[in-house]
């Protein structure tokens, strides 16, 4: 996965490392499956197993955020899965807009788990006359030339780049100008940000590109 | 991004970090980009500046595999890029299925960007009566039954999950028991799979509950 990190907030970067980070959203899916089946109480040994990591390695992750769990106890599930949604930004709603409705943006716009998971998808844009104002899961596609002043209006957060890889790099550029500092990029490319802007990639070939090491 | 490895192949592991082997696509990119835009050679400086990392993290990384550039003279790109690639297993085809023809599914097997890189998605399936038979980009899509049967026949070594939720497990357990060892799922769960088989997440809700963190 391509990741960009230049963090507006060094000081936090240099307390917990980045992969620490990347790995919380999956305590708390954890934490939430264990929860739904009727669970309590979880050990480092439970999460670990679940996680593919040993649990050393989930008590010193979690340990950069203070004393979770009772020794031989294990952590209060419901606790633990509330204090790191806090940690990480998970207790309130943010607007998303999602850039470029070709097929890959309308499934985007149409995915049901962005919401359940406070992150509110309020507009869509493409460049292409043809596509501005339809109507995509109940938002009417709006032309780019508008994004700033849709950024600001909705306190949009944060971008989602669906555009063609010729045109990423340029819409990137505009999100940034706009005020995002967060975006969620789905073109195969590692675009140029400046300091103060995280770009994360979804891009399901780098994750092909690294198993097939395994099986080749 | 959920990343599982239970690799079958533990002592390449031990020797080289997963870490270092999903980096290893990030690079591929860069270099084909450099070489696309007329470039012979590229100093770890360079590299570093394109994957937000230090020169010596670079050179860390390739020193696993050998020596690949000259002191002071950075690395011959279009080697390094062949290197690289074969070490990945990129030197190939990779017959694909994809699991799943909802709206996700569709999006991924029309998906342009797998073909170029060696990863020809040869048959799609679903358990959907009113789905089967259908024409996907294509490819007649399969009934999920049949799926043992044509792992064999096309010597497909990938499957991609875009079933929903509450199916991923079973369509991974199904995968697993024909034979696949490398799972790509768009399915938001951290599933099981036995050891010798390497699951990969692509997940956006996971990318962005991380940069929350940097911004909340």
């Amino acid at each position: 996965m391509a990741t960009k990190n230049n963090s507006s907030n060094p000081a936090l970067q240099t307390v917990v490392p980045e992969v620490v980070i990347q790995r919380l959203p999956l305590y708390v899916r954890v934490l939430s499956q264990f929860s739904n089946s009727g669970h309590d109480v979880i050990s480092s040994e439970q999460l670990g197993q679940q996680l593919q990591m040993t649990p050393a390695q989930i008590r010193k992750d979690l340990s950069y955020f203070g004393r979770f769990g009772k020794q031989g106890r294990g952590y209060d599930i419901a606790m633990l899965e509330r204090q790191l949604r806090t940690i990480l930004g998970l207790d309130r709603t943010w607007n998303v807009a999602v850039i470029g409705m070709g097929r890959l943006g309308r499934a985007v716009v149409s995915y049901p788990g962005f919401a359940p998971e406070g992150f509110k998808i309020v507009s869509a844009f493409d460049s292409d006359d043809k596509i501005i104002g339809m109507d995509v899961s109940g938002l009417v596609v709006q032309s780019t030339a508008s994004l700033a002043a849709t950024v600001k209006k909705l306190d949009i957060k944060i971008g989602i780049v669906t555009v063609p890889i010729a045109h990423a790099q340029s819409v990137i550029d505009s999100l940034v100008k706009a005020g995002i500092k967060s975006i969620l990029n789905y073109a195969p490319l590692s675009p140029q940000v400046p300091s103060g802007v995280m770009v994360r990639g979804v891009d399901p070939v780098l994750s092909l590109q690294s198993m097939t090491y395994y099986i080749r």
